[in-house]
């Protein structure tokens, strides 16, 4: 049960002119289910990718970075159901051969193919299934599909993920869609989950890099769910330019702020959603850490509590056990730590004023935030301006059984 | 249920001439329950002693070391099902109190008292609970209280954790009991759980000092259940030197090295049996990472696997994802890592061979090793001639259920 989400009506999703979309049901994993997404960029189209810092990067992530640096992109093939990770050379030849298979159906050149996949690590990537599915994939290619492409990529997500915006930029409307899927190994860390985010309006490659650094940096990477990197992370932001807007060169203009506000904003929603249907999520948490002296602390403390078992246990609980939130804030490393200077609130309840209990809390306001389906902790430093904030959500039966059950 | 771990006997447990102990029914949490214990060290008896590193620390942990750091330790207050942390200046009163009437009880003086508490945190600790039965602990003192007295400072431990050894040295019998208690929050840092550890061996003040450092660093600093450092650990050693022997004043001499062995051995012991205890195990896990370049990175990646909760909810299913181990070695975050060095083995199986799938491997071979309670990982990281280990649990229902459940 995903906390407060709820799956994108159909016709809430925009087309984005230049960009086209197909799925198709390769039995991967389950048969009959689709799990192959085949996206085709207009040419002339913008892109930019940020992936896993995972040092076990899958075959396809290593892969995609070489074929980006190579030449434009003008396919984006993904999988779910299998990661293609773990799996050494033969994983390799196995993303190159897809890519090959791609280019050969489209008349176009294996660099210009990024592959993704996405499902359990450590299983053979059943190439000849995928290169099945691609002669179907190229007659189904629609601007319409990004309903069915952001249920293809899905794997223990309950829902699907997919948002669309727009906004005025030179006079000419322009479209943003975007479709992210994840649940389990979330901690992304300057790189994401699967999301694949298009635009129509014109932009240059550096700014839409420069842009996509920026929206991740206030979205994808502010989440956990359980705090370990995925090897197949990875975000790729797309500008087709056919929305004829003077194209965007400085990130610092009017337009590029305005642009780069709404795809952050999409961005924003997207990694939400992906924490809101966390595996065995019952709860949104919100972590805000204030008056720090630099973000990286203020993340440090956040992080902490994001990831402690007892804190998410007792969330699933609904427990006002506050204690493990003090008892995170004091293992949290940061240095010089002053606990005279910290407060820390659930909702607007304080809990701990200035290192000692408040004298004003009781259980009842406790209990009654944590009671909600969503919740903001907040802690106050007082050493410093700086501040940041996470996403996660809490820790159920339900996220055991999941991982303990099935082999995802 | 505690993963290959009994409950010592009661004659396996040792007296150590020097030391009494008593047990009383304060009823702090639960009426009839034995919660509070009183052990007193003879005039004379060398003391040390480590504490939490959370700089939330509680109460009784910054008044036991400032009592330390004033004179010589005679008593050691300890109550469970109720922590003193997270409580403010009326904790640290509470704190003072108690010491305070021990002192009074015993004809002794504050400062001689030091006070440890365990159990629910951000809870005021019932000071006249703990007085009332003070009177009737001093006529309980006993040498043989260890049995009892590791059983009265349980929290959510399911099993009382103790251990007695005895060694000559200096042509005489030396006595070590030792016990320890611990089963939630976890994750000891230059501290333990509680732990209490006695001998009569005569050892002098700064040699007592290093042998706890370096016995702690073999044991208890080397597991983790949760990854949540407590606010109120503490681990102290005493020796009363009643033994008769010629006193150790070098930790190099060989009786010293003797004394340091036994002592780490059973410090290893306990704290083993902490995590064989740990909320909802069903798996005892060591992960031992070799040929790093220093102990720390070694560490590292060890935790990193340790604190996974998808590896530890694929040990609990007994699923050989090997997967989700090689993802955590992958963001453990180490410099300039070379995947090419990397082999990682379950028990003998190996799974990754210098960052390929090992050619050799079988799912049948890895169940058979994830079949067992306990399991053995093994990481290889050919690059230096470090290496390290820490102990481990897994993640079970159980684990949701008791910190979800009950408020600990």
């Amino acid at each position: 049960m995903a906390v407060n989400l709820a799956a994108p009506a159909p016709d809430s999703l925009f087309t984005v002119d230049g960009i086209r979309l197909a799925t198709a049901s390769a039995g991967i994993k389950k048969p009959g289910r689709k799990d192959v997404v085949l996206i085709e960029l207009a040419e002339g189209t913008n892109s930019a990718a940020v992936y896993t810092t995972n040092a076990f990067c899958a075959a396809p992530v290593t892969l995609a970075k070489a074929h980006q640096a190579a030449t434009a992109t003008r396919y984006l093939l993904i999988n779910s159901g299998n990661a293609n990770a773990g799996t050494g050379e033969a994983g390799m030849a196995a993303a190159k051969a897809c890519c090959q298979a791609v280019a050969e159906v489209m008349s176009s050149q294996a660099e210009a193919v990024l592959p993704f996949s996405t499902g359990v690590i450590g299983q053979p990537l059943p190439v000849d299934k995928i290169t099945a599915v691609l002669p179907e994939a190229r007659e189904a290619l629609s601007a319409d599909n990004w309903f069915n492409a952001a249920h293809a990529i899905m794997t223990t997500d309950t829902i699907a993920k997919a948002r669309s915006v727009q906004l005025e930029l030179d006079g000419k409307t322009i479209t943003i869609t975007g479709m992210s899927k994840g649940s389990g190994m979330i901690r992304p860390d300057m790189a994401t989950m699967l999301a694949y985010i298009a635009t129509d309006a014109a932009v240059s490659q550096p700014v839409l890099s420069a842009m996509l650094q920026q929206a991740m940096n206030q979205s994808f990477n502010r989440i956990t769910v359980d705090g370990d990197t995925s090897t197949n992370d990875a975000c790729v932001l797309m500008a087709t330019g056919k929305a004829g807007n003077a194209e965007i060169d400085s990130i610092t203009s009017d337009d590029g702020e305005r642009l780069l506000t709404a795809l952050t904003d999409l961005c924003r929603y997207l990694a939400q959603a992906i924490v809101r249907d966390g595996e065995g999520a019952t709860k949104f948490i919100s972590i805000a850490v204030k008056q720090g002296r630099h973000e990286d602390e203020c993340r440090q403390v956040a992080y902490t509590i994001a990831h402690s078992p007892l804190v998410k246990t007792a969330l699933f609980a609904s427990d006002p056990n506050w204690g493990r939130i003090l008892a995170a804030v004091g293992r949290s490393g940061i240095e010089d730590f002053d606990l005279n200077g910290v407060s820390i609130y659930l909702d607007e309840v304080c809990i701990v004023d200035h290192g000692q209990p408040a004298a004003s809390y009781t259980e009842e306001q406790g209990q009654t935030v944590m009671n909600q389906a969503e919740i903001t902790i907040t802690v106050d430093l007082e050493r410093g301006q700086a501040e940041d904030l996470v996403w996660t959500c809490d820790f159920s039966y339900d996220y055991v059984k999941i991982n303990a059950e099935y082999r995802t």
